[in-house]
């Protein structure tokens, strides 16, 4: 039996980036189901490697099982950690904002560009294209290149994202934007205008996909009984 | 500037294909934009090839322009016939069923089979898979082997969507299935029960992510005037 | 039953591209089959968009069909726009300069880069790229970047044919060059030598594969009564 | 500088595969391009693995050094040993039957079947067509599964070519069938009627598209002297 | 600083399991590396999901840290949980079974087939071969079938090993194969016998590769201070 | 019946190559087996392309049944000339040094580059790349672009082959490099030094993995007689 509220799990522990996925999903409260954001504790400040990303699965995992109000999940790491473990734990709508965001892109524009906080995650993510099958859409992925402190910086943020956004589509072809990370959905229009492509905020993306599940009873087992 | 109704085009002329469209998407009504499905009266009765449906293209775009109150459009013939054509002529939301069933089977499962109507479609969905660049996650495509006079028959077509999705479970591997048609949403959740495999009405998955690239104005031009 | 011309089909409007089309096949005159060059009054002067592209396919095919001597046909627009539509409409051969243009290059080099008129042609011949299977083998597209006030003066044509073939040699490491573009025949040479590498005129390898086709009775549909 | 005579080498010592090359071509005649084919007296009897076709490259490359009036050349065996080899001892076009065979059948078919002689070849085959780039296309290959003996008896040869193509059609969903072998031309008719595929004779593919590149001046090397 | 012994860890529970893979490294031993395999007692009896796999890796990651005298770690569960989490962790040489057997059989056959125990490990198995980018080359991957108490019994084990394998053989086209799982060598020189195919022991495929690059001081940090 | 020596075949014809390759295989002389160097004396000074290449490999393939102590055979050629040939002859462990240093490679990062000696060495570099099916891996190849003069040269050798691997990271994003040549080991060290990169000497991987398959009796054969 599922409940009816959309529960999105930052597997971070950091509040503000918890504040701007809240607000990523301000548009889509319309839509008519309640949604929860909620903060991992137990993870790390910011997710670096696959290292940290693969310890966050254990703690997910029991907080996603405790939300007995669910209808649906969104994992909100570009990375998508445990979203198959998720998967494997529950039949409700289960959608990762990395593989949700590439999904989108990809109605969007031919070629995607990923902006990504930091070159080491780079390797991962590409791992994670292999994993869905869609590397031959692959433009390229570009680091912001900037240190903690310059990352709490909205204009060095911003300067940061506009520049990564023109050399993906100058130098490796891109026609659409993936944000590579969550929290950042302030930046998106900004963005859009800087280099007149599509961008897509992921946990956006993901929670759409979510929500029509939900409405549409789609589960990843097949059928459910969604009470 | 755009209005507030998401327009769903039935390419052809059928009636009865159109009511099986809107009845698909009804569970998304909730989601607070208004839907209006309309049927392409120059359109063929089906779509059976290449030539049927680029002819429909020039009347499809008219008719998208005569929408005065478009918010977004889905094409909802899998196949999408003029897709690339109506994102030249409007920077609203554009989504066709065959490209949104597929990106949103890529998340319920790993390797997605269809269900073609009729087995000379088959060739025209890889060249479409191949253009989407998704062949790594493709199972097969299986006909229903029906006479038009046995599709006018639900007992008949039940049986044989029933089959050719046991078919592609068990030959091709398919652990997904999309419905490679639009108007048979009625027949989704026995087919899921009787396959155990999620199924994809692709209707349905185009208009979710139509009604949020609306929700959060994202266009594949990047930035437009939403009015 | 068909008859003994080849018909090569320019669907846009421009005499003077269907005059450079007819020049480029003339080293082909000798395999003894009449080669006649038709332009498509319907079509606009250039085809710069999939939506221009999908619109020339009625007329282009009612065009063919009233070809009673053709013995094969070649769409002579690099998008190849209505091929497969044509193919559902007869059994004689009938090639697309855009697929016979890549399917020669591939037995020229090992990478072949393309160059467009136009950059927004890019993305759609990715999808076509893609939709053919061959982007293992796919250098890179480069625009020549001209107006068309540019594009009627030869010189700054060469100029920039011959730099867009440079940077698709020594940026995306082509090592075969096919011209994205119909009636260009006559630089075909110049570049070859500027670049050091073969280049692909496509309408000739277009019509190479159909005089084949045609001396071979091989047709998309199998067998056909070829009269 | 160049002759003018496309020169068609069989590298087994069979003379009936070289009469039934021969024969192949025959309708390519009226190019106008004399034809000449040669049998490579060190060859094996029959090319059956790696190793009898890469030490066939040497005699191979040191016959077709010896034709003076040659203008290009068709390596006629499927699997194309010493192509590239002959690439860089020539300037003038060099084709080879599998490619030549695989990329006409992409004009043919969404996939192709490939019927092999023996099965041992089938990796061989893999392997080639992993370095053209196109298994996105490839349905499927399938082996006669006849003795030297069989081969010999036309109605056995025939019934197992049109065995294999028809599992190839109905088991891997090939649209297109390439025959893996050279001197079967004489089979081509009667295994199109009776699978309804085209077919491809790969010497006829191959003669085609190097007559084309002699009458076109195109290389691999980019410009030659043509004489 | 490294020390001298190369680290098995298995992530399952089963010491039965471990004394398998003991018994397939025995031949290893004469490179003069000694090698210590552990069983992860927190791990659960058998990995049978995503889920289970992701949450071995925290207590692995402690397991391995633990292990001062290592020289390099393979991590012996055909799924490589925490592989590249153990890379973020450790400088020195980190394999997995799943890629090591997928590179190792890529040396021995062109279409490699794997032999799953369970048949809800077969999109696990897809989502990394995908990541690896070797689709390609995959011909299938088939679960043996068996429940837990029929495992136990050697008897009905290898029958359906062998089983698989020739289905891999024959419907699949593979031609070599990799068992997918570990403790299973005992039957490696039956399974050959009876299919005729090279069969990869994975965990002897990721020990020699990480026994290499121990030796050559070999890590995907690039350089480290071996000690 | 097989011997007790991994047999390394050097198939040009310079003892300082072989010499070279000697050097690299010092550190797996531990692993109990013997290992004896050879040079193909038919062979040409330098292989600088595919026909040089296919022209070693009638000699090679004698120079290796000659060797009666053979268990089993490395190709020490960047091209792996005659790899597949010598698998015909041979039931013993054979590997090539290309085939295997990439293998290697994919164990250590996630995007190949390769340190070609010559630039025209690349598309047959690409042939095989594409052959192994591994192209979704690979991120760039780039030659030294030195005379053979500058390449006796050490100091200059150095120089350019770290600016290769620092492009091939910067501007192609690789995160593993593989010398794509035989007999330069003693660069390996300081090469990853200077570009933070692993670095795949591809002798050494190809020797690792045949003695792996010698120690464990593996043989593309499936099954063979060890003696």
């Amino acid at each position: 039996m599922s409940g009816d509220t959309l529960i999105v799990i930052n597997p971070n522990s950091s509040q503000t980036v918890t504040d701007g996925i809240k607000l990523a999903l301000d548009p889509l409260r319309r839509f008519g189901t309640p949604i929860r954001c909620l903060t991992l504790k137990e993870g790390p400040h910011g997710i670096e490697n696959q290292r940290q990303a693969d310890l966050t699965i254990g703690p997910m995992l029991r907080l996603a099982a405790r939300q007995k109000d669910a209808a649906g999940y969104v994992i909100a790491c570009f990375g998508d950690p445990g979203l198959h473990a998720l998967r494997d734990q529950t039949a409700l709508p289960a959608l990762g904002i990395q593989e949700a965001g590439v999904m989108t892109a990809l109605t969007l524009g031919q070629r995607f560009g990923v902006i990504a906080i930091l070159p080491q995650s780079i390797p991962r993510h590409l791992r994670a294209f292999g994993s869905m099958g869609v590397l031959d859409r692959f433009a390229g992925d570009r680091a912001l290149g900037l240190s903690v402190t310059d990352l709490a910086d909205q204009n060095k943020s911003l300067d940061a994202l506009i520049a990564a956004g023109k050399r993906l589509r100058d130098e490796d072809s891109a026609d659409v934007l993936i944000m590579g990370c969550a929290g950042m959905a302030q930046y998106r229009t900004t963005l859009e205008h800087e280099t007149g492509l599509p961008v897509v905020e992921p946990c956006q993306a993901a929670a759409t996909m979510a929500l029509g599940q939900i409405a549409l009873n789609l589960s990843h087992k097949g059928t459910y009984d969604a009470g």
